[in-house]
């Protein structure tokens, strides 16, 4: 393995709906067979689906986990960064990413969208938030309809 | 000064509109009055305004700096907390208050939302971000008209 | 109270011996005695003791907690501030200070320690590490007596 | 690649001598000739040259990143990590790893070894810092000979 490899972020909720799960396997799936590494928190939910599609190919998938054990991050986190830092790796997350595919998600993801669009990387979403501010639609995260045409637009959008 | 003293965060965009501007200061100095701590990013814009009125009241200000000095601090911030972390500290910021008024802002304020309502911190906005998601309007946020009924409802609201 | 006020960290174990304790809450009164606020981790031992000296005298203190509730800080913490970053914010706690008094610790400290001179922030230990590094004795920690003579050399070494 | 990969972190200065550079890169060739994967701060000296041995015997290499650019990684950095939380990814360095091996390094390389103790992981040292406090020579740090000696002691050491 040489040179740098690029890294595409999946976020969501540690508890997630079945068609979150379905969605985020199948982005994990897709992400390995491109040769892209899996960025992740690193605990359950669209985490652990999204590292369970990427195994499944033989990707390599990263765990950036908030608390103090690497054995916090679910059983298909291959390389398991354990920061300490609490909700504050949120920003480690997304920084670390050329793109990241927000899937479902709660308060956490959230942050995590807001962390990734300050930093000029590109946000495509799947059942997830959206924004609007004094009334006016924002349309920073790229809406797509299902895990393959996330994967388009993530690797269409990419930031190197 | 004895006892815990009650914080309230003021978070906003670093550059605002003459009425954002406006509603800070307006917020800040209604803070001081209350005998409340004002803890915001330490930076310009809503920022400063915010540090401005508290001041001009007799308020106590605490700015949580991102970067490495002190001096970044806008000059209405009396206690320049150098975190050093770069915007991870916007956890710190809604963190150390017991309820958080958000006026306009932008992506990072936006990160600062998600991070507060993860922790169960109420957020109050004026002029901000709207949430929906899956096409369901959120109220997480609770929309205030101006400074005095943010700080009505901040008050209400407040998580000690 | 306006204008940036002058900050002095006391670090030091959370579980402390006596002579350290007493030596803490010198300091803090001290401290509170000359106008600065004191900072600190937010806990006990020597940061306890610290805080209690120095509101003894009216001083301003303020603890910069690792975790995520305020009520984690000290009784005689009076400003809290929640970084939910655990023992990152050990650099948080140096930086926000012109020098940093040192009493007794452990391995805590001595990442603060390391954190405050790659800062180039001014250390005066008292009963604490010392450092050599192949062989050679390094001298980067002031040395002091006591308390009175940390804040001697404190006030000396301040970096503003 | 399936299951957690067991990381072992280098640690030491950004600029190093000719010494360190030969020892750290005779470390990274040997551990990625024991298929651990390693972890450092992704920068220059010491941790270039530790990547570059890995990288040489077809390791896998990760980068924790103090800035907000993943180009700011050295070339030999496979997974570069992103945090933007400046020094305070030293804590993520060192609580993601299983052992420490600690060649040379100035304060930032001290206060990861102050981290890596008080969370009770192994630091293997060579040609790097000596601690003692209140006159007693303390002995957290295993002192090794060479590249050959640190590895040998990290593996018996290690925390799983």
């Amino acid at each position: 393995m040489l040179g740098k490899k690029r890294l595409i972020a999946v976020i969501g909720g540690s508890s997630a709906s079945n068609r979150e799960i379905k969605t985020a396997e199948d982005v994990g799936r897709e992400l390995a067979k491109r040769d892209a590494i899996l960025v992740c928190g690193g605990l359950g939910g669209v985490m652990e689906a999204a590292c369970r599609g990427a195994t499944s190919e033989g990707g390599i998938t990263i765990g950036i986990l908030p608390g103090e054990k690497r054995n916090d991050a679910n059983q298909y986190v291959q390389i398991p960064i354990v920061t300490g830092i609490g909700y504050a790796r949120n920003v480690a997350v997304v920084k670390s990413a050329q793109a990241v595919i927000a899937i479902g998600g709660s308060y956490g993801t959230l942050s995590e969208i807001g962390h990734a669009i300050q930093s000029g990387i590109p946000v495509i979403g799947i059942d997830t938030w959206s924004l609007s501010k004094n009334g006016k639609i924002n349309n920073s995260i790229t809406s797509a309809e299902n895990a393959a045409d996330a994967i388009e637009k993530a690797f269409d959008l990419i930031v190197d």
